[in-house]
């Protein structure tokens, strides 16, 4: 069964989160939570899901693809150096990597952006475009493995392609 | 393209709301929301849906396929007779209609569940069973062009058989 690894922590985007955790249910898919706590991880406004995986402890050899939700999480997570790491194993790996909204801030800082086609939330675009990325105004940008969306409305658009892509390896 | 009709109004459980409508988008299909008044429905916490069509002015002849998501909203939505003959249009033409926790209570009211395989939210199964169907404790329960779930850790599987029925159609 193709397994999921998704990285996200309190204050991600409720949509971000229920969407696409029930998809991957839905495909078919297994998936584990990683956060910087082994806790509940709570939305901003009522979703929740369990992290059960600290970065430090994630074998990402095991997952055949990788999750990166929105909200204020990436801020925080975009800090620690072994999600950083965890990125950047993905794609070396060509494995799917799937990132929306202020996800895509984590992708900035492992370096991932340089030169790749690529989408976000309007208000970090500058910052994508200054990483190097070339940035496209799309529901659902790929190249390669990497795939970004830029708000909830694009989610059916972005796990069509995603769910797609981890089918596909 | 296949087209969906969804009966709802505020109060709505919020993930019977979000998950179904971006799923059916994601599938490819148009859906009309079909409502009490025409106008943005709240759910109960935070996710909306425009309502664009009342029950009078509704065609059932130009749908596919008839949604009916729980929360609050079907005890008010199960006084209404249209909508009740719009739930019988839809099952005397054998097209899929599904309904989860509280939605079912718009069948009982319609005299859509008597001798039928069904399940809904544990708190209205007691009046499920007296209107004469055969309760079902499981994730999705489908008799039919009946498709009924319980609650929203049973969208996964729901929208799954939903998407599949529809596109046998």
């Amino acid at each position: 069964m193709k397994k999921v690894l998704v990285i996200t922590y309190d204050k991600v985007d409720d949509s971000e989160l229920m969407y696409p955790l029930y998809r991957l249910e839905e495909a078919g898919f297994e998936y584990d939570v990683c956060s910087l706590e082994k806790k509940t991880i709570h939305a901003k406004i009522f979703v929740t899901a369990e992290a059960t995986l600290l970065p430090e402890e994630t074998d990402t050899s095991v997952y055949d693809a990788l999750y990166l939700p929105g909200g204020s999480a990436p801020e925080k997570l975009r800090q620690n150096a072994r999600i950083k790491e965890i990125a950047r194993e993905f794609v070396r790996d060509g494995k799917p990597v799937c990132a929306i909204c202020h996800g895509p801030l984590i992708l900035i800082s492992a370096g991932l952006v340089k030169g790749r086609k690529a989408t976000c939330y309007a208000g970090v675009r500058d910052d994508l475009i200054n990483a190097g990325a070339i940035y496209s105004d799309e529901a659902v940008v790929t190249d390669g493995c990497l795939i970004t969306s830029r708000h909830p409305k694009d989610l059916p658009a972005m796990m069509k392609a995603f769910v797609a892509a981890i089918n596909a390896k």
